[in-house]
């Protein structure tokens, strides 16, 4: 990527969104005017202020950061995000096109020709090529490989050999390689010589002639250490890497832990092969939790806002689909128990109660769960604890929620059973709700599914057939 | 906080956790021995065995960086973590203690005497202390602040000034500052005088003989110019730069928009007073996706997943109970219908399909919407859009799946009027649910309150009642 030194926007991006948004409606406007006064006398002042918007958008759109650009882009809906993005100078198409997500991205491409893909992508580096690879017309890929030199065209591919979220996918190659038997003075007018340095560069690569690691020397030690020092005596010899076949994610979260900036990649023995970044690491942390707000409602995560109806329908199918099956079994519970809802017709406005209370307090518990499995909080060792603490808290609420909406029940419909029924009924359910809440996540993640999938369908399933079940069989037995 | 060079980890960090609770267990089994032998003859060998695996979890605990204690410390149950965090060296509290989550925090806190806060604390820079400082007991902050000389207590004072998540809570005071009418020469002299440079220099900022910023000089810059170069023709004199009253989320995304690792924040005056990091901006990104989903469950951020029973039934007691109220309005919804139920027992059965489907297909919506907000990505611009959208969504999942479950309706109950009005029912329940799921999010954005708070638990009630409503109001009018 071009390095832009970002300036202190003028205004907040809300701001300046609502801007382009006004001049967006504003160039429409004439244009419908124009589309109705066609083949009548062709207007050219309105023609002229058609133009006009049009130059004012394109002014504003070059002032601004490619990150700040492709949120604009993110934000618009189909017609409106293409018109912004023809006005956009196409030096700047591949940089836009890293930043934005995986499904604007889609929308922009299938909008360019291939000649136009081509030169957006010429600039770009190997790791970032290999990012945008996936999304590209195959004969576009493959001319784009043709024009790489072998060495650039090797990282290409070693890149896409891995998968989405593995390190390998994630390193750059814009490392800074020196040698400790060199004096830190020869490091510094090495680097002057370069003109420029990689983005977050905070630590350069120690390797020997084969290439193996054998440090890092940080930046600050570079200038703060004499510079008759050899590198050797100044390097940190014993760093965190990482090897491309890791978890992105983990990475990450190494990168936090530690507060790192930048960190090499090794391979199986012990060659520097290329490098991680914070910037890539933030975006997975900011992807991987946005992901698991998304599974947990049942939706993938490849909806962008202004998605076309037909593709927002199909990415929440599934987990409709999942949750009519579960709402039918609900219904065939209530069915078995019709004899006893056609004598005591209470019984029908009071289940959903219990099956509401005990789906809230399910999805309490599973999304406490779930977030403490993505901070690597819960092991095999503490499992059993964490399933009393929670049955502790259900059983507290049950009685006492519970206790309440019994004496409801009791004052409603003048009958004392009836609100012992509820109460007990809350309480089992509220007892279910807490122990499937721990279960639910703790089984998909053994059975090597992300733990959040769709989690908050599947506790509220079992809760909704099991408060039926428990309250309208607790009556059949005690009330009828 | 003391710089720690962070080394690579031999073991994963579950492996470690595992380890830590290994050794943990083994220590109380053979507590339990000694205490049940008590009274007994007293078993010296036992006691030494006691001993050993203490020190061999000590030495443990001594390998490991304060982040990853402070994960181990997270993930163990109350009375385990105190013994862990009784193990740790006192000089590595302070570090550890800025590391836990608060609620974690709190707890350590609660063991340590006045002695023990004051030695954790002595050695942490100004804005650590402002962190720690709300959460210690009033006359340790008072001690705290008589033993700082004039500067830091008045960076402290400013520190505590700002909200928990303004820039001016967040900033650090680690600057260095040049002048911009020297030569980088002096510059790199300068830097090699400071012997040590504060975390995340990336840039050093350039001001002028009043403190007011005059640009930054990337280290990079610094290190492949020609020494002979003026600071003010090499530094970026433009930079983003925040102040301490704006908002962190907001400099927190401009970080990952801009890929930053470290900017200046400055008075109005123009003034430097403090700078922000890449680790306490992606803190903050990781905070904010957390309470997000903890938000729409309807919990608050305090409560981590060892909390007392206690504490965390205060924690859900709040929605639990406006849950508690909205079914019991669902309930007197079903309650007005009892005529018609009481004739048509399979009305029963069937309503909560309506009201089940309803709730899923609105949490899916009120989940992209939250997310699309947290991203910035809605403005008044687009409301109508978004309804529009949805409502599409709705109303062909209304058709189909209400179309299907009609169908199984009629099957079941072979009554087609009655799979009618469930497929109109279905279709009536999924657009309210689409329109609710837009509207209830940026009813609370609009009131000034955190769209995602208790979204789940409205979006519920209001598809639950709704289709109560709907479903038995249909089949009391076409089917009675």
């Amino acid at each position: 990527m071009t390095e832009v030194e970002a300036k202190k926007p003028q205004e907040s991006l809300q701001d300046r969104l609502a801007q382009v948004i006004e001049l967006l409606h504003r160039h429409k406007l004439v244009e419908d005017l124009t589309h109705r006064q066609e083949g009548q006398h062709h207007d050219r002042v309105e023609n002229l202020v058609h133009r006009q918007n049009l130059v004012e958008l394109q002014r504003k759109l070059e002032d601004l950061h490619p990150a700040d650009i492709a949120h604009i882009l993110e934000a618009l809906p189909l017609d409106e995000r293409l018109t912004v993005w023809q006005l956009v100078k196409s030096e700047r198409d591949g940089d836009i096109l890293l930043e934005v997500s995986d499904a604007v991205r889609e929308t922009l491409i299938a909008d360019m020709d291939d000649h136009e893909i081509l030169a957006a992508a010429k600039d770009l580096d190997a790791d970032e090529l290999a990012d945008l690879a996936p999304e590209l017309p195959r004969d576009v890929v493959h001319e784009l490989m043709e024009s790489l030199d072998a060495q650039q065209r090797e990282r290409v591919r070693s890149a896409l050999s891995y998968e989405e979220d593995q390190v390998g996918a994630l390193m750059d190659f814009e490392m800074v390689t020196i040698r400790e038997d060199v004096s830190l003075e020869v490091v510094l007018r090495y680097l002057r010589r370069l003109k420029e340095l990689p983005g977050h560069t905070d630590k350069l690569f120690v390797v020997d002639y084969d290439g193996v690691l054998k440090g890092v020397l940080p930046i600050k030690r570079l200038l703060v250490n004499d510079p008759d020092k050899q590198v050797g005596e100044v390097m940190a010899d014993d760093p965190v890497s990482f090897h491309p076949d890791e978890d992105g994610y983990d990475a990450a979260q190494a990168f936090e832990r530690y507060d790192l900036i930048s960190a090499p990649v090794v391979d199986k023995n012990g060659k520097l092969i290329g490098r991680l970044t914070i910037d890539e690491m933030v975006d997975l942390i900011r992807e991987e939790s946005e992901s698991e707000v998304l599974n947990m409602a049942g939706l993938r995560e490849e909806e962008d806002i202004f998605a076309s109806v037909w593709k927002s329908v199909r990415n929440r199918w599934a987990w409709l689909a999942i949750n009519l099956v579960t709402a039918f079994l609900a219904s065939r519970v209530i069915g078995l128990f019709e004899g006893s809802i056609e004598k005591l017709v209470a019984l029908a406005a009071l289940m959903p109660i219990v099956a509401g209370i005990g789906g809230n307090s399910g999805n309490q518990t599973i999304t406490m769960i779930v977030r403490a499995m993505a901070l690597d909080q819960v092991s095999t060792g503490n499992t059993a604890r964490l399933v009393r603490k929670e049955l502790g808290v259900s059983l507290i609420n049950g009685i006492l929620w519970g206790g309440v909406i019994g004496g409801v029940a009791y004052y409603l419909y003048d009958s004392w059973s009836l609100g012992v029924v509820m109460t007990a009924a809350m309480t089992l359910n509220l007892l279910l709700a807490a122990l499937m809440g721990v279960l639910i996540p703790m089984t998909l993640a053994r059975l090597g599914r992300d733990p959040a999938m769709g989690a908050s369908v599947m506790i509220t399933a079992m809760t909704d057939s099991g408060g039926f079940f428990i309250f309208l069989g607790l009556a059949s037995i005690f009330l009828m």
